[in-house]
């Protein structure tokens, strides 16, 4: 059976360097010294009722970094066949995402505003948001 | 009396767009669509202690879009012979700020926190951290 080509997945939880004085805190992203690319979009997701999930997609091509700034949520990945969640509650805790991972945000704290910094302007072609699509591009049986 | 050339000093504030659906809320920037720029940094400041003022300078060029994503914090500016202040403190109100506008963050409330997108990296030279010389720079006399 050919085998299909495997598409792009990397994920990374990054620790960014929070700089504090006698007046506070303050992050910096910038290309090069944190983040691997241009920030051509940022946007922030807020008000997330209780219990809500929002996301379930994957991109084909687009890397992103997220960061809970305000509050806490759970990221939830797969990608390269596996599993993982990772908890964002810090604003110096930021998870690079590249590609073919498919995602949900879940558990959304009432105070969470969540930011993401993306590569590329909004393009929808980017966007697998059907799961078993997912999985045959990633040459992954659908385990359900 | 010989004029001095006046510096570039834009301050604008913007209604962004909040995307509401059965989820919550979404704010989105990108260039053309709400910013004039493309975003070279991005940096956050938080957990700033009570009573205290930040910022007490201005830039030479660059652009920056300034939006409290929690919480609030009053934004008070000096440009082109004019004093205002700002209050933001909603993810939807934008605050433009270009070139030779002398500011200060004051009031932050406990939780906020205060998200800057800039035009540049970050560069020392773009900076005015006197008040004198942002009045001679500005052709204003120093009322002090």
């Amino acid at each position: 059976m050919e085998e299909a080509k495997k598409m792009v997945a990397k994920l990374e939880l990054v620790s960014l360097k929070e700089m504090g004085d006698d007046r506070g805190w303050l992050v910096v992203f910038e290309k090069g010294l944190n983040i691997p690319f241009d920030v051509k979009r940022c946007f922030f997701i807020y008000g997330t009722k209780e219990g809500l999930a929002r996301g379930f997609h994957a991109h084909k091509k687009s890397k992103q970094m997220l960061v809970s700034v305000s509050g806490s949520v759970e990221i939830h990945c797969e990608a390269n066949g596996k599993k993982e969640v990772y908890l964002l509650d810090a604003p110096n805790k930021g998870l690079f995402l590249e590609g073919m991972v498919w995602h949900t945000m879940e558990n959304f704290s009432s105070d969470c505003v969540l930011m993401v910094l993306a590569d590329d302007y909004y393009n929808e072609d980017d966007y697998i948001r059907n799961y078993d699509e997912f999985c045959a591009l990633t040459n992954k049986e659908n385990a359900k």
